[in-house]
């Protein structure tokens, strides 16, 4: 089973992605794609670390997450938007890069998931339902971040939107 | 009867929300957390007046909302994230201080919700789906706004998610 | 049939809408809005044009779109948010500009839509699920893109929402 949850910030969708991985298997592994850059973000992981329990065992991914794809019966990357962050900083894709340039890289990803033996639950947020931002980055990160859920719904067997914490079935 | 009634700015929310409260009584208290700060407000205010029409009394309340819960067989309270914004603004909430002190006052108007024998529509917004701003304070209201519309969710009966004038079932 | 198809950034409007379109007729006509102001957006346009092929007859209407609503089986507008830009530039209509102005200008459009002999399919951008901007023009564009949906929504028979490439029907 692949799954796919996004929505906006605060919707609720790490808490019933956490679920959904739960009622998978028993043993589980969590992806943390986010990376302790400031205290605010540092907050942040200890706080969904907390939330997890002991029942899970963490592996810190910041960008090579396809290697652990198949690291537990389930394997909850959280999430893709982090991951796509990272990946841009990482590459120096600026806001005048090429169009397009990381749909190959999130075809590779899709591959992996598509090909993992364990299910699979995905985090991504919605990030391109406001004002287009003056900054061209910021512009490139939502194209970019768009593709990827796009790319990564062809993949799963569900999607769910999250909406003041309630998942609204997409697929 | 409990609704929350979510979505985007003029995505419909609050006439919706108005036509649930009025099919359920037809005596119907409006209660106002915008406050007339600039031109801009005061015209947004004075267009919502003109549209409930005389059929409806007005109780402003900024921020003490619970005291007006039960004023009337239908309580349209329009909407959380004014109250949400008040909220911060008198506690001096900023950008730097503890992530999710507000998470108390939440659960004390979801209670007032559950416990009040009227009938109650809440509106809210969605507005954590855009790119991450770079306003620290900003960060802090996305976050307690979906915090809040999530902890409302959970004593509602209904909540509906408004896009292009129509409402989409989610709870 | 009239379809309006909105949704955030890269969600697979444009791909769902002509996809519907090419099911609905096929003769078709493209009803582009787009203008080539910088390199970004000519970009964006030889990519959308190459995506469509060459059974895709393409009109250029930044403003007077009422003008082509019946050229052909089926007209394809995209997108209603960029047409909004374009009349607000070429109105000089700014922040301070009395709200709702635009209102008649929104009903004329629908008008015009309803009553084209051809099949229509409209697509608009979801831009007002994020943090009030600071800019009042920002504000002004999302409140009447917010009305302008609303509006075309009344006069179509059906109205989707699309995430992360996947169409949630609204209407």
């Amino acid at each position: 089973m692949k799954i796919l949850v996004t929505g906006g910030v605060r919707s609720g969708k790490s808490r019933f992605a956490q679920e959904r991985a739960e009622a998978l298997a028993s043993e589980r592994v969590y992806l943390a794609t986010g990376q302790a850059f400031d205290a605010e973000m540092a907050d942040r992981i200890r706080r969904h670390q907390a939330e997890r329990g002991p029942s899970w065992r963490t592996i810190e991914a910041p960008v090579d997450v396809e290697a652990h794809l198949s690291a537990g019966p389930v394997v909850l990357l959280d999430c893709l938007t982090l991951w796509l962050n990272n990946l841009m900083y990482t590459q120096g894709i600026e806001g005048g890069s090429e169009d397009g340039a990381l749909l190959p890289r999130f075809d590779q990803l899709a591959a992996a998931v598509a090909a993992s033996p364990s299910h699979v639950v995905l985090v991504t947020n919605e990030v391109g339902w406001g004002i287009v931002p003056m900054n061209p980055l910021a512009r490139r990160f939502r194209d970019n971040a768009g593709w990827l859920a796009q790319r990564m719904a062809t993949v799963c067997d569900e999607v769910h939107l999250c909406v003041a914490g309630l998942p609204l079935r997409v697929k």
